[in-house]
């Protein structure tokens, strides 16, 4: 993490209504048959149209409200989005499309928004309709506070098993500006797993130039280090508000603090990012791993996210087993330029390989450091100064079982 | 598959030493401490020196054995392999290489073959000294004969559970030519497992250029579309050794006969790699993905491949859930141009999608095509002529419990 991330200040059950000038809300659509009760519609908006920024999959097949978002948020402004789970509005033609549409204007309407300013946000099973009657009816109950970032935050979960969301207060330019977020996604124990969606909003009145630049690098160093940008879904989102609310001069590119608001971007992004890796389907716990002494950082964060991604590795960690030859052939499968013969590896607190070959060690020590809630795992390629982070879960029977269960 | 692979007559039990002038041979050298009875040593040696060509891993970590059989074979030829299991040799520097070249040299000089033409493999953990004192031991009792192919493909397992070999018989020129071949390799359920060794003979006498164009091009159409290339181990070898004992003039490049050939060749690889797919560590069922309407094959066969190694598909298929909509997020993530609005998907012979959504099927006889031994998943993206297949397997609790429990 970068040292700035140090300078900010956590807030206490902070989310994506912890800046100045967001409302959110949710309520029970019905999105699934069988579920009316279950909050499955969310909204967050602003008080005010926002300078914004949004980043979305690289699949050739996206679904409908990605291009309905993508083409909103293109000029650089957006008011709020709509999101609903429990449908992922993919691969249903132009009919998903029509309704996609339907739902961001009915929501923007609602609201009083420009409808040019509501993005649309879904995940959930692909190829099955929306049920657009129903969430038309849900988004009139939508009654979005300053409190009610956690209810939006618990709306967009499927798999997941707890709400992902957090908030950070830094100064910058003399002033406490807040930047908050939630996300959802549970399924990134692998690499082709289920929709990631995530919203962060500030209050820092921000140049477009900085919201862009600022989101494109916290993505590579967060989100996309728990997930391989060529394996994202076909709804991926992640989108960047911010309201200006907390007044002053607007942050311009290549200042001190667009570097800091970067900063504290990428702690929160990364925050959230650590907590869908941590919430996998089945996960028992959160890996870490870090890599240093690479040619560059691409390429040391390269090698920290195939460790991370190895399924060999997981299930390595799961089974508490030190077996540091997996972490050696993932290093090698990472297509870095590299020494096999200068890598040292460390399990937690303990060296497990030095020279890219076997030393002895305390097995019983690194079983422990297996078994800790969140499993480090460093990697020296000693061929440089690259430096990167990736984080990823253990695989368990559990994942196996939730996914063949998962049903259309 | 090609034409000509219908061509080819296949032999019962055929083996590594089905061709003329192979003999193999196995023994229980005790390489893993704990198992002295267990056949993990073998050999595989021709009574002449063979035109050979060999194919390795592309991991930027590879083995001792493969830096050895690299380099002895880079000249185009060969006479024989020496092979173990339970020790990779992988990660174990200058003491490793010369175990390998140990290794080879004492078989060499046990069946008065030339050093330099004796190549070398090994599969099991990685970062363990190879026992080279109990290998040079076995290597003495080995006694390789005309009959030994099953031995062989036996002692190279590790958590394989069944041997897998095969050979056939083709026409070319008016002779009748046998090409036959073994693997081991069962931890291809995802990509970065385990390590994949094939070797095959052919009585053909072939040009090298024949020899490795033919292996190059079956190997993209049969192991490559088992396990993709950036995730191979760091021992993963296929060597082809031709010798010539069928008799005839050589089969140059560019010729007919060379076709023939390639086809047989290619009918061996792709039977050797489905047994490896079908075998996959935990697996219930095979599952054949055939891909048509590619704008080209090179992006059919990617297409194929992202499906067939998606672990979302692989539990949906373990689940025998027809969620169709995985198989597009896969068919997405491919890399490869296409339109959504024109792809068809089948599972057996029902077809679950029409022009890239979703259509009413009978979900009874999906359900019941997903519980096969054999699923067939087909793909048309109705956008050129390109068509590729690859192989998987389903993605079971048994798979994680194997790689948890697989202990250093």
């Amino acid at each position: 993490m970068l040292t700035v991330a140090a300078e900010t200040e956590r807030i206490a059950e902070g989310n994506v209504t912890s800046a100045q000038g967001f409302r959110a809300g949710a309520t029970a659509a019905g999105v699934k048959n069988g579920e009316p009760t279950r909050l499955d519609l969310a909204v967050v908006v602003a008080d005010e149209p926002c300078v914004a920024h949004a980043v979305f999959t690289q699949s050739a097949i996206v679904a409908a409200p990605v291009i309905v978002s993508r083409e909103r948020v293109a000029g650089g402004r957006a008011q709020g989005m709509v999101l609903n789970s429990g449908n992922a509005n993919a691969c249903t033609g132009d009919q998903g499309l029509a309704a996609a549409l339907s739902m961001a204007d009915a929501t923007a309407e609602h609201l009083g928004v420009d409808p040019r300013l509501m993005l649309v946000a879904s995940t959930g099973v692909i190829g099955v309709p929306l049920p657009v009657d129903r969430i038309r009816r849900g988004i009139v109950a939508l009654a979005p506070t300053a409190t009610g970032g956690h209810d939006a935050a618990r709306a967009i979960m499927t798999t997941d098993t707890v709400a992902k969301e957090c908030a950070v207060v830094v100064e910058i330019g003399g002033r406490r500006i807040t930047i908050g977020g939630m996300a959802k996604g549970s399924g990134m124990i692998h690499p082709n797993m289920a929709t990631m969606l995530a919203i962060v909003t500030t209050d820092a009145e921000l140049d477009v130039r900085v919201a862009r630049g600022a989101l494109r690098a916290a993505t590579e160093l967060s989100f996309n280090q728990v997930s391989v940008d060529r394996d994202t879904s076909t709804n991926d989102t992640l989108v960047l508000l911010a309201s200006g609310a907390a007044g002053g001069a607007s942050i311009q590119p290549g200042t001190p603090e667009a570097t800091r608001f970067a900063g504290a971007l990428e702690a929160v992004c990364i925050d959230l990012a650590r907590k869908v890796a941590r919430d996998g389907e089945g996960a028992s716990r959160l890996i870490t791993v870090v890599v240093d002494g690479a040619r560059n950082e691409v390429e040391a964060r390269r090698v920290a996210r195939e460790i991370a991604c190895s399924p060999l590795v997981k299930t390595a960690v799961y089974g508490r087993d030190p077996n540091w030859g997996r972490i050696m052939m993932a290093i090698g499968n990472a297509g870095a330029s590299l020494a096999p013969h200068t890598i040292d590896v460390f399990i937690g607190d303990v060296q497990v390989a030095a020279d890219g070959g076997a030393i002895p060690f305390d097995a019983a020590a690194v079983s422990e450091a297996m078994g800790a809630n969140e499993v480090i795992i460093r990697v020296d390629l000693n061929g440089g100064f690259g430096h990167g982070e990736a984080w990823g879960c253990d695989l368990t029977e559990q994942y196996v079982k939730i996914n063949a269960e998962y049903t259309t």
